[in-house]
């Protein structure tokens, strides 16, 4: 089981993430949870949101790049679902040894996270809080996707990336087979 | 003018957090805006809350460390506060040239935060969303003010430093005063 925990603050305007999620709605076994959809006045049914994630081997974290991080929704959901006691602390492990992929899309070019862009940093060292909240829950981190300068991107460059994205988690799932493993159902 | 943004999602049950903000309720020129006091349903009022930045000059972000970031009440006022055409953006600037302090505090220790820590990584690696966050309003970040193991501080320690921030902030006041700056209403 996969589960798609998806933060558009604007799915209806969302042009580059609509495409991506669409493309993993019907993929066997995987859950897309549109967190704006589904708790537009932030009220979080942490118990659903624990319970999706218990079904899951694989998380994916999928949102638009809002202030070098989440949109606050997916913070508000960090903060509420990945409770102490259930995802961490002493014997907590709901989510240990469950992998995690972060699929994040930016406005601006790849470019523009450098040194002398106008962001200053590359991306990556704005994941460093999401990267770790996952491994402190014992999640393992997978290479995140990332699609950058979103807004530019064609219609037919993004469908190329959505079947990249849906290929992507495919062949997780077939690297990472249930049996093998013994983590959980698939 | 100084505007302290506090974000505690459980004001009440803060012990560290509260003695901060209480030593800065009567520091001449402060206004303290609790944000989960004001807006528990997540509404926040954009205009109230930019105008009253427009009247500061240094701006105070203080909450504790959640996930490694920000609580998620105060990432949604970055979200909706911080708005394109006001904040960032052509000829958009409101915020340029005012100072950001952040103030945090976390329930570990300093040694927590270390490549053999159970964090992994300094605080600083963390705190690349939120001061890239000031930095791209034109804010100037001022050096953080940390309370690291706040949950084992003694009263006496934390009042110790509550008085430190309240001395930090004066000290601010003090070398940079309105008229030499010319950078708006003191």
């Amino acid at each position: 089981m996969i589960c798609v925990v998806f933060a558009h603050p604007y799915p209806g305007r969302s042009r580059a993430n609509r495409t991506l999620v669409r493309a993993l709605l019907d993929l066997p076994g995987a859950e897309v949870r549109s967190l704006y959809d589904l708790y537009p006045d932030f009220d979080i049914d942490v118990a659903a949101e624990q319970a999706a994630l218990e079904r899951a081997r694989l998380v994916v974290w999928m949102h638009p790049v809002y202030w070098y991080s989440v949109p606050a929704l997916l913070k508000h959901w960090f903060d509420q679902v990945l409770a102490p006691g259930w995802a961490h602390g002493e014997a907590a492990a709901a989510l240990r040894y469950k992998h995690c992929l972060w699929v994040a899309t930016t406005g601006a070019d790849a470019s523009a996270y450098a040194a002398e862009g106008v962001h200053r940093m590359p991306l990556d060292s704005f994941v460093c809080p999401i990267r770790q909240t996952a491994m402190f829950c014992g999640m393992r981190w997978e290479k995140p996707f990332v699609v950058y300068g979103a807004h530019r991107l064609s219609v037919e460059e993004l469908e190329g990336r959505a079947l990249q994205l849906r290929s992507r988690i495919e062949d997780w799932r077939e690297t990472h087979p249930t049996t093998a493993t013994g983590e959980g159902a698939a």
